[in-house]
């Protein structure tokens, strides 16, 4: 691994645009990026200071210029990835962009992989394992609530808290070593009773990490939804409405939607991924059983259902869907969404709204989405139903499956350390389990890593960063 | 005109990147930025010197840190603008850039219109208006030509010689004088030959800038190349051969190919808009024959026009397509394609190379679309009939028509100069057709221009340039 090679790309969007920057990073990138920079009043940019931008042109091999460029450099510590840096910043045209990273790379500098900039600054010591990798998430932030976990994380809030974790369990380490060496002297009861109240806490800490998964992952990823009912019942009209365009083909024609469609949406800042489903009903076309079957299957894995009710439906027929859907749900929040509001009288919606299925499921949306109306409501209540806890800005919520794994597995040992201290297992032991513990929590800052970990980790990254 | 308000923009590709880049420029913008940025080690950017970056963060009115960033700042006159500029280097998030881009709005800053930066440049004299309109075309090249061209002109390689025939305009209209003030003394003759002479060098000079626009044109929009022959000839598949992709439907049915489709190829860095027409023959479909009329317009269009002939069609029935074709054929070349050469005899091809319609089309090629040969040598005829001049570092071609506009119209000027010298008018006259020459020539680099030109020029740049 030549870890000092010279790397470049270019780390803009692709396309068109009025500039576009190229980063060049390693040791000897300033020498590199002088030879084909000219300078209108004959500088070198090797002589200058960091953190300077200059003016001048990119010459190439034949002394043609490619552009009129704004030349900034970094010097080692003190950029991105802890090397001598040089940002180009070029006019956006393609045609420059990929002509000046070829005169580079001709030079014998190397095209970036995929986060090779991270990656540099994490073997750099600019940031541990898990803020490199949320400068990804950062990137690939959406929404006010993504783009606030993945800036907490790179930012270090959970970075600081791991090591604390860390901190504390050496102390736990040194306190247990303490025992074993007054072992004869009979002092490890209070000890024991101290360690325990050490560990009760270290554990609560982990654990709490680990549970902030199950927010962190759907906040990241996206809460999913499933909208069921049956044929004709206005499914995939509501989704439109939720989404605010024409995905679904709404028809009068009944099973028009045989195939599940996935789409995002976004309300007050947090995303449900929202999928509509094939109408339950009986019928003899194949195909469209294949949906139904689907359709029950999708129930299984969202976390939210709202199930869509043709208002005019009769009572019975309802509580006789409810025998086929109910038993699919266990853990998910189900919605009754009585649509068509509009075509029933009001004393209809009034016994809905306090009667029927009432034990079973209790939240309930009126709408009409022929009129667009209870949209908002509808959109409130799936906010409310998905109880994603205000994240405030020094929240630490972990968003990261390897992360959660590592908190799992770290869960675990700490988990045998406090059993081993009810069942008074001797220091050596519980030394060992906490020992296993940091090494989980390492893994996640990078303090322990392998070339597969990070190869994993930044082939996720796009090019550029 | 609020010239001096303060504007900002995403001046990168739209999209998600590495990076991505807002630019903020006027009067007040490193102050702006400051009351934004927040630097680890409490420093404000309105101390620092011009061209240096600094790493910090930008905070909301919340306080809630959008993003870690680099700060660019260039100080006027020194900055691409011409007035004090902050680049801001941002993650390449969408959240991000537009929630900074709110942010710097929401103080009070408008939306740079499109180009709006580039006419700063121009109406803080950084650059002339035809630099000005190259930087569009240097963001917009897409070939090594057009990218040369427009990097030409924007280093001023155009302004240049324009301000040099201005200067040649002013010092005849300073010998004109001289003449008007010798008139009485009889010396006139000798100073007419001498000023003739000095208005035909300018003359000489402003024609070869008007006619370099056919070529500049060619280069810059691609040279339009129409494919015609009968139906089924392969005029499609030769299409696709030389777009390297399946664009136009091939099918063995006569009368595929209806609608004109058209696309641009790249042949040794020169393009080629390449239009495939409805083949021609005698058909009672209607729109077919709407299809065929539309190929023969095409025609009078194109450049370059590549008919395509089956080889194993008969010597008369080709003489008898030439006499429909012919007609509409004037300034345009003509290649003749002999396609599917693989099911013909070597005699037939021989004849064909030195016979039939030798004396009116004597540019043919023979292919085999079908066994992909003969493309290359098809690409070197392209190039060929072109005859596009090689164009090196210091030519000066004219790709923009408002330019060859007014140089039509200098030219005109300069004629009339010439006219009354040979028709021994005063030269009262005389010097008012050289201001008007000098007034066109100085609406090319916008010494005469006025808002509804620049309006016109700048709307067609980018946002974010």
């Amino acid at each position: 691994m030549e870890e000092n090679a010279i790397i470049a790309a270019i780390s803009t969007p692709q396309g068109i645009g009025g500039i576009a920057v190229i980063r060049v990073s390693g040791k000897g990138s300033i020498d590199l990026i002088d030879s084909i920079f000219v300078s209108p009043n004959g500088k070198e940019l090797k002589g200058q200071k960091a953190n300077t931008a200059h003016y001048g042109s990119i010459a190439d091999n034949n002394n043609n210029i490619l552009d009129d460029v704004v030349v900034t450099i970094f010097k080692a510590p003190h950029s991105f990835t802890g090397e001598d840096t040089v940002e180009i910043s070029c006019h956006g045209s393609i045609y420059i962009q990929q002509n000046i990273l070829q005169l580079i790379i001709s030079k014998g500098v190397s095209l970036a992989k995929a986060g090779e900039f991270t990656q540099r600054a994490f073997l750099n010591g600019k940031m541990d394992l898990s803020q490199a990798e949320s400068v990804a998430d950062l990137i690939s932030s959406s929404s006010a609530v993504t783009h606030r976990l993945a800036m907490n994380q790179m930012r270090g809030g959970f970075s600081n808290k791991l090591s604390e974790l860390r901190n504390e369990l050496l102390n736990f380490i040194s306190l247990i070593e303490l025992e074993l060496d007054f072992s004869e002297e009979d002092v490890e009861f209070a000890n024991r009773e101290k360690l325990k109240e050490i560990v009760y806490e270290i554990r609560a800490h982990i654990e709490k990490l680990a549970d902030s998964f199950q927010v962190g992952n759907a906040v990241k990823n996206g809460i999913p939804v499933v909208i069921i009912g049956e044929t004709n019942a206005g499914k995939s009209t509501l989704l439109n409405l939720l989404l605010h365009e024409d995905k679904a083909i709404v028809s009068d024609i009944h099973g028009t939607t045989r195939d599940a469609i996935e789409d995002v949406i976004n309300i007050k800042g947090l995303d449900f991924r929202v999928i509509d489903t094939a109408g339950i009903r009986d019928t003899l076309d194949e195909i469209e059983n294949i949906g139904i079957e689907r359709t029950f299957r999708k129930i299984e894995q969202a976390s939210i259902i709202l199930w869509i009710i043709d208002s005019t439906t009769d009572d019975n027929h309802i509580k006789e869907l409810s025998e086929r859907i109910l038993p699919y749900v266990s853990q998910q929040k189900i919605i009754m969404v009585f649509n068509k509001v509009d075509i029933v009288g009001c004393g209809v919606i009034m016994k809905r709204k306090r009667e029927i299925l009432q034990d079973m499921i209790p939240d309930r949306i009126f709408i009409s989405a022929k009129y667009e109306e209870g949209v908002i409501d509808l959109e409130n209540k799936l906010i409310e139903v998905a109880n994603i806890p205000e994240i405030g800005e020094q929240d630490i919520i972990v968003t990261n499956m390897r992360h959660y794994e590592a908190l799992t597995k770290a869960l675990a040992s700490v988990t045998r350390v406090q059993d081993g201290l009810d069942l008074n297992l001797s220091g050596d032991f519980i030394a060992q389990d906490i020992r296993e513990c940091m090494h989980y929590l390492g893994e996640i800052t990078g303090q322990i890593s392998t070339d597969e970990i990070l190869g994993n980790i930044f082939s996720q990254f796009c090019i550029g960063k």
